[in-house]
């Protein structure tokens, strides 16, 4: 369990406060708020803040003085519209601010996304928790062999325990190592700011982070997918619920038209409208490669 | 007089509702929410929504579970540290969406601030309304003659008269003219994205424009300078309020060290350290060009 | 035709010269340099200078000490494989800046796209020329009917010309004007930056516009696209000339996988594979709105 | 020394290549392209690429047909106003890439500044190498007494051998477990994804980093500062020399009016006025806190 009973009061703290406001309320994030979702062994999401809803974004896109929603399903069929069409400036009128405890190495992924806020705790400053991420044994997982950027499957036995054995002795032995550089008992002490270099990229850190729903949902889209790595695609599903229940009209259409969406090529078009017209279209006379033509296989046969 | 009954009207149903919420309130800043403060003859800068207080500056920068405060007087220090010492990604964690109405010639250089979202109100899609800026007679201004980019003192008499005249009529001109091409009585109608080329800049649009602390107050700072041009200048100046209400401690800060605040070169802070300790200094012996000089007198003389 | 004698002159002097470089240079690119594409009626586009060309694409992928070039073919394969998978960081390796001449109303559109460098003329500093955009009359069109953004056929006979009337005379008449009211003879003369207000959104501005390849690709998706007003797709389409020329193998990427591409819908996926699988789908039985349902068929039909 | 026989093989190829091009020229940087700069132990900074030189600052300011160059003195005189006006965009015409060889706790902070280019090495596609980095006997330094953020003294004697004795002995027993994870003799061979978590974050990673000038100059204020962590600040010195090859006179604009410029609060300005004047000052009756004063005086003292 992630969180001391301290932490878990401060949580609780906040959570009992409610204060009148003029501002649009969406009630299904009003729920999440402050609550830490765990992910992974030892990490969380935290919604700390939010900014508008559903109604938002049509206000927006309308320029409108008052509420600028005309009727919920207008207001729907307008967030379709908007998502289908790339017409992503309305959707950054909602914003998002979370606490987020993650894994270094996961937090090296997640930093390339630029357009966002960011504050980390500082390890120049404070000194770290001995918090290691130490993987299920199910998600001890062998090089891919079709895939030079992936994971197959599960490594068996003796092996996924030597490797958690590693894992664990190595992340701990560093860990002491670090407080016995820093300790000031009869020593001067490392700074903090050099003894951090000592470890490894599985212990936590955490930051706050705050995001429009726009780029929030270009984060998803890619950190969501099959092709992430499960340590980070964990934290997007949970923040893909959480969204789920912020802008409820706003994430189905980025379900329909993001999530669950194929982008074909021009030639991917043109194999399709001739199949579709009887034609016998084979990879040869696709003008695709063999890569192409597995890709665009997988998606009009079951996928 | 800016508004319509209308549009008042959906302002007043905006102001009176209220909801509980578990996010952090400004009081200051609930104050200010929809009502629009005239700017201009008939521009506005409206609050639609905001996220975080001071409080919310300290708790990103401390990473905390909590609200993230120690006391007040605590968290004025730590406000005042992180400003003087530019760390900016604590003022980013708070954020402001308006709604603003504003002359295109205005637009054009706020659109120049590209870390912020907006939506504009489209004239390929719409319809402008008449309204265009004529400046009070106050602000009819000459050409600088010390100043390329400037202007200088109001103009006098029959000419500010002729210049005033001219405006007026042509706006008057080109908006009957571009209504008499969309116009589809009897005739088939320009199209809207076309017939809009014929507005002067003077016309108005509007917008929502959505911020964090951090860049606006980069954008205060560079447009609610002496240097900035006056029509954009009034903005600012409005916003400058807004934030004072909004974020009491982070605004008094950026009075201080920004705002208020000079940079002075290598050179300059040679010069001083000279003079402080009785040393005669003058252009010649300080390593300034004339004009480098000047802006330094300005400085540690009257200002 | 655009440009005076004095400024042909200062580009044939900048044709002329030539360096020896240890950099990468782009055969394709170098006859472009600084030649003006003509674009409009006193439009133009001229590359000004660029980083970079395919094979610093796959250096960049491949973080390589050399060139990064394996094969030619192989640098196609992987260029590819990276605009099929969205992996954008490699193209923001290349840039290129252009001056750019073009109406205000093209430079309002065009300056939403924020990931760029700015430098405009001003007109606060410098007085604008008397240069104003004038529709070919096949481009004087009628607001379209099916579309609240776009427009339809060309106006025919009388409607046609008295547009092309009031927007020539309006233009002149503004721009006289504005010269009135700048001018010094015999009175103080308006500051330039209160006169430009006076200037309809036809008239002609100028800039230097900086960018990396994967936005500008994001930048000519959005603005080659049918439904991009024609006055900005034409330069839209200037520019693809230019990046074919410049970056063979990622411009053929981009036709490809983005421009000739289509994005296809959770729902319109499904659809497709039971048509494929003989079943027959209809709008009702397909789970797709009327419109959602009209956009798939012009993608699997003739388009 | 960091780099294979073979790597200095393809950098020489590199350098040895020359071909002519229309583009500018910065003589100064021809020098530098493709040399790696050793940084650190294992380190570099080798330019890969670059657009622009100082007259392209003053051609975008200017909006020029040609080379945008008046004569050399005033081009100097027109940056430095640039520089000091704050005007940014101007210095955002020139661009530069860079090849970075860095320790991943350096790369941590780097990539903190987001408006760049980064095309990073990839642990999940590949292997690393064995490359730590560990500290030089004088820089193994204790915590500051004085600044929670900083570090004091080198550490004394025996403390000091022990940290380079726990450094070098967990960095390779993290290696040696990583490789034998990963190894797929006898075994399935752990996910380069996962195994990359045991690594410490002294190991070097690598990146292609590409940035324009104005971004560059605050990244090089931030971190050329002497607040700014010794094994970050190394490679912005170099970075600093190699800026003052490309761009002499923005160089030196920079030097004056950003690196050796001070930021003078409101109130330190009435101070100085007052003491200027003859009056005696003191914290007392300065409106400074304590902290605000140490400063003060720190800029007009000795420095």
């Amino acid at each position: 369990m992630p969180l001391s009973s301290d932490q878990l009061a401060e949580i609780e703290e906040q959570r009992a406060q409610s204060h009148p406001t003029r501002r649009v309320v969406a009630a299904g994030m009003e729920d999440h708020l402050y609550t830490a979702h765990q992910v992974l062994d030892h990490g969380f999401v935290r919604v700390i803040d939010y900014m508008g809803d559903d109604a938002a974004i049509c206000q927006a896109a309308r320029v409108s003085y008052g509420k600028g929603t005309k009727s919920v399903q207008n207001d729907e069929g307008l967030i379709r519209y908007l998502m289908r069409h790339w017409h992503s400036t309305p959707f950054e009128m909602c914003e998002i601010k979370l606490h987020v405890k993650l894994p270094v190495f996961v937090a090296r992924q997640w930093i390339r996304h630029r357009t966002a806020n960011v504050n980390e705790y500082s390890a120049r400053y404070s000194i770290l928790d001995r918090e290691f991420y130490i993987p299920a044994p199910d998600n001890v997982a062998a090089q891919s062999e079709v895939n030079n950027q992936g994971r197959g499957d599960a490594l068996q036995g003796e092996e996924a325990a030597r490797v958690l054995d590693i894992l664990k002795a190595d992340s701990a032995r560093c860990y002491d190592n670090y407080e016995s550089m820093i300790s000031q008992d009869n020593q001067q002490g490392l700074a903090r700011e050099l003894a951090r270099m000592n470890l490894p990229a599985n212990i936590y850190t955490q930051w706050y982070w705050k995001v429009d729903l726009h780029n929030l949902f270009h984060f998803l889209r890619l950190r969501a997918d099959p092709h992430a790595q499960y340590e980070i695609r964990v934290y997007a599903d949970t923040m893909c619920k959480i969204v789920a229940d912020w802008v409820p009209f706003a994430y189905r259409a980025f379900e329909d038209y993001r999530l669950g969406a194929v982008n074909l090529s021009a030639q991917m078009v043109d194999s399709l409208r001739r199949m579709l017209a009887g034609e016998a279209v084979t990879q040869e006379n696709s003008g695709m490669t063999a890569r192409e033509w597995r890709e665009f296989e997988a998606v009009i046969r079951n996928g």
